[in-house]
């Protein structure tokens, strides 16, 4: 019944977060951070049984496309689109969107992360098949995660009245999408009950958002009709990397889902979703000791340390801390970060310094 | 006037309080923490204009010995006296004590600690000048720091009378000597002002201080005698290695210093005397940044950090420090330590751990 259902994973993204571990030639999708497996092959991986690999595309950059077909290579290789740069979410879905349509002119469309943990992936897919049944219906389905806590790092989208249900999950009218807020919005957003965090997942009909493309981003539209034009000739490439550079970055939020029709939400509950966005959301993600302490990678002693995350490339150096609680500890050979759990937002500000430097650290 | 001055410098220890830096190929003397010369080279350079070099003996043990020559080459060759393994402080002393006899019966000599800082140098030499004198009217004399906080990390010297003045410093009878206190204690005696650190350092007549070996350590004296018997034959190797094993090990101070007679302290001020005994005590002889941090090596970004040190053995390493204050952090290669600032003794802790198990750590 989900024969026309394609998962479109966004895997272009570098990540500096996790820095210094994510770095410009090793994105944050394909860190083994949550087990053996690459953030990226568990994205691929938790489809299994609602998306055969064939129905499964992959948009990311020349760079990283060689890694990622080696991670997946159940994935057909033409299967694997390539932004020549990256351009924002808005054309990464439109050139999807142009692709899959060749393909399959009734395609439903399935716009997935690619490093992000969900802890329960049973969830997940009964998730993303009830938005199926929304998008067949002819919404623009966004998938929302019921908050736990008033998260200040994530959007936010305002729940109008409700639809209707598939699968025995309840989907609502969008009444407004919301940039990340300060803490007194979060709670109060978290107390009104009826916002979700905005996981920047989609689910809709091909035909639908292209118009929806053709309708607010007429630019981006006239552009990607171009590249539509040249996909089955062996103009293809050329095209793409003449016309790509011109596209306005811009992301899909801004671009379309604010100014959409009939765009609604299924807010998840009990999905255990986390995007991974920094050092600290290890600990909501990954198991701890009996000190709260993480080890991934290395050997470690540990003497009065709680609550502390340590992570290593080389799994035979030691790491000893003694004294030391709500501790982030990175070595990646090159690079140490030692960083207070609750300040490990601010890598960022020290990779926005190194790119002003000469040096191979980022 | 000082023709007959000896300086004996006991360059043998190991050292586990500043691991993982020290080792036990690469103990605490020959490590390069204050400036590009290392804590050996510091302490033969400081005794210049007072003991030319071929009046400098230096007592090691053989895995030692060679890096120690290479370090300070003005020194003969014949001046290195090699223990075959540790057997204490009494031991090192008889034997440089047997040494030095044969050389010059009319000798005074300055043992030495090879792995303190001393800030005030001028103000050293003129104390070790003082204790010549007074060892050449029959004294025993220890060198003592005037405490300048209830130090728990150090024996102390309690001092009874005057006995006197020797180039402007007063000099003392020792009622006793004490044992590394508890708190309390270390601020009860720091009250009185009766009360000096024992440096570990003394000056004494040779005759004197055998006279000593020979009435309170008869066994141990036996042996020096045997070893002494061969010094001068191509029995000396054969004898020291079948000897010394026999040897109970035995500090000094327990063995020959609380139970001798004419002991005396000169207490000296404001030398910035350190043992420099564990990684916090870097603080107290290195000048830190505006923010109190103190960086060896490596390149550092610190963004909210503040009275920290970041040591680490290779230049082209970066570490970054996001809101940590009071930290310790040691890379070096095969292990990082990361302590905290008041916790820095319980390295010791894990060096006993590591002893029981087999690994390169330690």
């Amino acid at each position: 019944m989900y024969e026309n259902y394609y998962a479109v994973i966004m895997a272009g993204g570098t990540g500096t977060r996790l820095w210094p571990l994510s770095r410009k030639a090793r994105p944050k999708q394909m860190l083994r951070l949550l087990d053996e497996r690459s953030l990226f092959q568990i994205s691929v991986q938790r489809l299994q049984g609602l998306f055969p690999p064939e129905r499964i595309l992959v948009v990311t950059v020349r760079d990283q496309a060689d890694d990622l077909r080696e991670q997946s290579p159940s994935i057909p290789k033409e299967n694997f689109l390539l932004e020549p740069m990256p351009r924002g979410t808005a054309s990464v879905i439109g050139l999807a969107g142009i692709a899959l349509k060749q393909r399959d002119s009734q395609a439903v469309m399935a716009v997935l992360t690619s490093d992000h943990f969900i802890g329960n992936e049973d969830g997940f897919r009964n998730l993303l098949a009830a938005a199926y049944h929304g998008a067949q219906d002819g919404l623009l389905v966004t998938l929302g995660i019921t908050p736990s806590f008033p998260a200040t790092g994530y959007g936010y989208i305002q729940q109008g009245d409700k639809i209707g249900e598939y699968l025995g999950r309840e989907i609502f009218h969008v009444l407004s999408f919301k940039e990340k807020p300060g803490e007194g919005q979060a709670r109060e957003m978290l107390e009104t009950g009826d916002h979700a965090w905005n996981s920047g997942m989609f689910v809709w009909r091909i035909d639908q958002i292209l118009d929806e493309f053709a309708r607010q981003m007429p630019e981006l539209n006239n552009q990607l009709r171009e590249i539509a034009g040249a996909w089955d000739s062996s103009a293809r490439v050329e095209t793409l990397e003449r016309v790509w550079p011109q596209i306005k970055p811009e992301t899909i939020d801004y671009g379309i889902m604010e100014g959409a029709e009939k765009v609604a939400v299924i807010p998840a509950e009990n999905l255990r979703w986390n995007d991974v966005g920094s050092w600290d959301s290890l600990f909501e993600v990954l198991p701890g000791d009996a000190q709260g302490n993480i080890v991934i990678g290395g050997q470690h002693i540990g003497l009065d340390t709680s609550q502390s995350l340590v992570y290593m490339d080389e799994e035979h150096r030691l790491i000893v801390t003694i004294g030391v609680n709500n501790l982030v500890v990175v070595d990646t050979g090159d690079v140490l970060l030692v960083c207070h759990k609750d300040q490990a937002q601010r890598v960022r500000q020290v990779v926005s310094q190194l790119k002003t430097e000469d040096n191979n650290f980022i």
